[in-house]
């Protein structure tokens, strides 16, 4: 198989009418290992039954998340790139979310006989470029025929000699602060539910998101007692870490001033932005709880406080509105 | 959620009639873990973002598998703790199959809201049952929801200090042996596919694979030269390690005398049993090549030779059956 360019119209002439069932499983796998830079810590990397990698430190993260048709992205709405991109995005996240710095991703992908072979590279692409932009690269995979596009991803991280921080470390007097985008993805999800395109910033934040990577370990060093990525919504998140660490959360919303690209999408709308910023899922940031004293730098936003009691509280008040994401509902 | 009792017959008082997504993800995930015996490697287990994994190694192994509805099982032949062993088997058969020893399994489970939760449950049961077979652990997941049952399985192995065993050492001289059964799981399927369930025991090879895990890192101190998990066929599989190793292997019926099942079987179904044996997958056993002076025990059995040249041979003449197996076909 030889290497395609990256670009869709590109691709077009040398992929247009070939499906990934004339491809071939065999095919499909090298089509996506064209799109994979070379691993530098695996010392095996696709094609052999396992993937052998190297790990600088006595202790790996792992995780895997799924991403399912029609449940997590509409391929109406998000083209390959996108989806590889939010697939990745999502389980390098939850590396991230433990203090550690992503590796390696394992990529199982489940699709239809008929899925165009220029979509599935365009996915690997995505793939690539997002696990490039948390430093990691992909190692294997598998692929597979089904009635749906379905991808598993499997992101492993080292901890580099540090502490893992877990949902349960959150102590009274304890700070939150959070790293990244907040309500994005779900102003740009209304946004295409009601058909609409623009503002682009939004959609573009719902079809990618952008986790800040980086700010995982850093809040390690920082002496993060406690940190989650926020998938299913800022309080239902929050809620996780108030359940694991028997603590109450209180938020403060004068510290969540929507701006920019919120404030535009729900003038659109004639929506709340401050629901999507406690409520929305899918932006995967990072949210954390670090004693009080713990200098933070201004890109690690202090969003409220952790006090005795249990459950989480906006203002010092119950929130009315939609509390977050449940996959079986 | 409750612990709810291993056998089925127990556990449908509680769980008859209520379905997954009754019980809501957050319900799914407890009911799972509460089949998950605790990972004594495990710095964080099940419920945190990522799992952290003690690694007594500098190198660790990892591979996804897919497990699809419809086209690695069907319902109505495997049970849940069937689905469930056969998932977790073909993952740890990639790891053994690199010599390395397994430590961990993560598991991404795609089903439709209204799949009884007794059944996923069994399904817990049955990939802890396995893992337990390999000495590994089930660690991390995701559930989400889908039109049709599907798991990914990832799983994760350490070297012990050994170097991996790809699929490129093999050398000219060395012989091939292959380690666990060969075809029983084809005979199986063959029985299924007419209506039947007898011979039982080649039946359950096909639902309950059981690959020689221990086998793999056996395989590394004898000094094997290159190995491979036999999922596609004995003969499509010994050509993936032909093709990486520059060599052509040779494979001698008279050393494949097919016995038990396999022989009940294909009299029961007029078949040839060296068919199963010679493009049979599934059954995950492992094959080797071995210098000629490695001292074999007798668990691995000599079945051929590598010579100078390319491709696969058997009783030194092209084989006109069928190939192996392909997942886009």
């Amino acid at each position: 198989m030889a290497t395609v360019p990256y670009r869709r119209r590109h691709a077009r002439s040398r992929e247009a009418g070939i499906t990934i069932g004339e491809l071939g499983e065999f095919g499909l796998i090298a089509a996506i290992a064209a799109r994979m830079p070379p691993a530098p810590g695996a010392i095996v990397g696709i094609g052999d039954d396992s993937a052998v990698l190297r790990v600088p430190d006595s202790r790996i993260v792992a995780t895997t998340d799924l991403l399912v048709q029609g449940r997590h992205f509409r391929t109406d709405w998000s083209g390959p790139a996108d989806v590889g991109c939010k697939a990745a995005a999502q389980s390098l996240a939850d590396v991230a979310a433990m203090g550690a710095v992503p590796e390696a991703l394992l990529v199982g992908l489940a699709a239809p006989s008929g899925l165009p072979v220029a979509w599935a590279a365009d996915l690997a692409s995505g793939l690539a470029g997002e696990a490039a932009r948390a430093g990691a690269h992909v190692i294997g995979g598998d692929v597979s025929e089904a009635s749906l596009i379905m991808l598993a991803v499997t992101a492993i991280g080292t901890m580099a000699g540090k502490e893992p921080v877990t949902r349960s470390g959150a102590r009274p007097s304890d700070v939150v602060a959070v790293a990244g985008r907040l309500g994005h993805s779900a102003s740009g999800l209304a946004l295409l539910q009601a058909g609409l395109t623009e503002p682009a910033a939004a959609v573009a934040a719902h079809l990618r998101p952008r986790p800040p990577y980086g700010a995982g370990p850093e809040a390690a060093a920082l002496g993060a007692t406690s940190m989650i990525d926020i998938s299913d919504g800022l309080l239902a998140d929050l809620g996780h870490i108030a359940a694991a660490s028997g603590v109450l959360i209180d938020v403060e919303t004068a510290r969540l001033e929507p701006a920019g690209p919120l404030l535009e999408a729900a003038a659109v709308l004639g929506a709340s932005p401050l629901d999507w910023v406690l409520s929305g899922g899918e932006d995967h940031c990072l949210a954390a709880t670090f004693p009080a004293h713990a200098g933070l730098p201004p890109h690690w936003m202090v969003i409220g406080h952790v006090r005795d009691g249990q459950g989480v509280l906006v203002d010092g008040r119950s929130y009315t509105g939609e509390f977050g994401w449940q996959h079986f509902s």
